[in-house]
């Protein structure tokens, strides 16, 4: 059968590593796999939100309510804008496809940084688009001007801070940055790790409301999945100008999140408390990925999220490095396949990454 | 800022009105409202699934299995496939969705019955492509055939049995038609509500594996949301021949079911006792629904499903029947938007029904 000549240069993303596969193919205990591959939380659900699922479980055979009218209503007091700015998505992934969608098709332009979230390139291709990319594998603003400037984009997407490198631009130069852009280019901002950069340095943190008020072709987007800890549920948001969320609906299927999903998203919103903790704690555990890094003397990319890069150089082979570490049950991300020869490791708890530097350092020992 | 041009012809579906919604504007206490608008299964979700989900909510946090291999294998036996024959998607909604993006562009035609499931136009629009239907309310192969020799088409859509109607072709009638098409149309055979439709008739019976090995370039859609009980957990799949699998596959988003939807989905295929005891009560039920409206002197479409559509014709106006019913507390779905002077309701529980009839009662006595 013939496809849409489109779907030909399109690749299929390679999700982290789940548990179930690592207990399949190495036969290991899944007590003893521990699985940073993917920027879950390592601290689990809410207490909170759990209980309320349990309590709600047996509504699952009902349809969500797909105004989403409570959630959306939420959204809207935290971020100081009106319901008709926000639209919820299955992941703030699915806002992203809906983005390619609303302005692409064979025709247009997509421009990115060179390592980012590979669902962005994946999506332009969906539609045909001509997808363009940065030098550097970091986001870099002057090659984003000048290949502006010499191609145009119908969309830019800057991932702040950047998935899966770690780095964060400052606000400030986004948002001169931003000033010149044109008025019909499509800029989203990927804030999915917002809650961890903005802790870390305020300079990082973007207010959404205040992006869109300032620059009405931007579109924020924000997700549960990672400091909210609902990775497995699928919920993430965009927030913008009406013109966009009206756009972005059209695109958007009836019941894209679950029932219990809408009541996990509304529930873990009332827990901030659990999120704060969360992050405090990220941050004192990915001190001690630095230093580790630092003693064994190899180069970490500064992170603003809740994973941490290394970078092997000429010391080690990043490929070989995750597939010895997932022989001994530890999952992390090898960044081979996006040029870089590196592996990215989500900052587990103390537990955890006390026992990812044994592992490593049997695993640095044995390929030395 | 300017937009896809070909969704300036595409609508938003309009889903049945939430229970929330109802209480928000008419004031109406939740306990009390009847909600028979959406086809979910009344008898609730299987109490082994809803203690399953309560046992692993605390999963919340981490991302699926994304290969789903469990419920792929559980599938694959169930219908004596290949797992590389199935995909999962965000109910069989988003499997009609990859379906039109894999065939679809501007320049393609769609070919579906006048009334029928409203997602297929608009998935159809989205892409820009032409939708093309037949003249009958009900599925009528006659017409197919005509428009299929008078336009081609790169989709055509059956729904056996059809949404919003209820009606079902006969299996042999369907695979004579299937004999005429050619093999580079996909032909989708929504199956939503075969295990109702096969269980009241052993002619409307669609064997996926069957259908598939006969005519490889037809998909079988089938869902979780109706005799399964899971509507808000949002999951069904697609049975085809591998190279449709592979391409569909590249539309597909990464971890697009929730954690607690593969494990829900997983366990409902372990309690098919319980769908066979939801579906027999079903049409118990229904047949109350035919009496009455034979009582009542309005016409009624035989229904393969677990709803039913009344026709008024010049006794009374759908719309105002629907109205008024809503502000009784009774949701049912009225198809004044599909051209037909209509209700489709969802057959509910013994109580449900009396109440219903009760209710509907007062109101046609009013509006008469």
């Amino acid at each position: 059968m013939n496809f849409n000549k489109v779907l030909d240069n399109v690749s299929i993303y390679e999700a982290g590593k789940p548990i179930e596969l690592v207990v399949r193919e190495y036969g290991i205990n899944p007590k003893d796999i521990i699985k940073l591959a993917s920027n879950e939380n390592p601290y689990g659900t809410s207490p909170k939100v759990t209980k309320k699922i349990q309590e709600i479980a047996g509504n699952m055979f009902v349809y969500p309510d797909d105004s989403m009218y409570e959630l959306k209503d939420a959204l809207s007091n935290k971020f100081e804008v009106k319901p008709s700015n926000v639209i919820v998505g299955s992941g703030s992934d699915q806002i992203l496809e809906f983005c390619v969608h609303a302005k692409c098709d064979k025709d247009s332009k997509v421009l990115m940084s060179k390592t980012t979230f590979a669902m962005y390139e994946i999506y332009a291709k969906q539609t045909g688009s001509s997808v363009i990319k940065t030098v550097d594998d970091e986001h870099n603003l002057e090659q984003f001007s000048a290949m502006y400037k010499e191609h145009g984009a119908d969309i830019i997407f800057l991932c702040l801070p950047n998935n899966p490198l770690g780095e964060c631009l400052d606000k400030d130069d986004v948002y001169t940055f931003l000033e010149t852009i044109d008025k019909d280019t499509l800029v989203v901002v990927d804030g999915a790790y917002q809650e961890y950069a903005s802790f870390k340095d305020e300079k990082k943190r973007i207010n959404p409301k205040d992006l869109i008020n300032t620059f009405p072709n931007c579109i924020y987007l924000g997700t549960f999945s990672k400091a909210y800890a609902l990775g497995g549920m699928r919920v993430g948001y965009g927030i913008a100008q009406e013109d966009i969320i009206k756009t972005l609906y059209k695109l958007r299927a009836p019941f894209n999140i679950t029932t219990l999903t809408l009541a996990a998203a509304i529930e873990a919103l009332k827990d901030e408390e659990f999120v704060d903790k969360c992050i405090a704690l990220n941050f004192e555990e990915m001190n001690r990925y630095e230093e580790y890094a630092e003693q064994k003397g190899f180069d970490y990319i500064d992170s603003y999220t809740n994973f941490i890069t290394l970078k092997f150089g000429d010391l080690f082979s990043s490929k070989e490095v995750a597939q010895n570490l997932l022989e001994l049950g530890v999952i992390v991300r090898d960044l081979t396949g996006y040029g870089v020869n590196a592996i990215r490791i989500t900052i587990g708890s103390k537990e955890q990454n006390t026992k990812v530097f044994e592992i490593l350092d049997e695993v640095l020992e044995k390929l030395k």
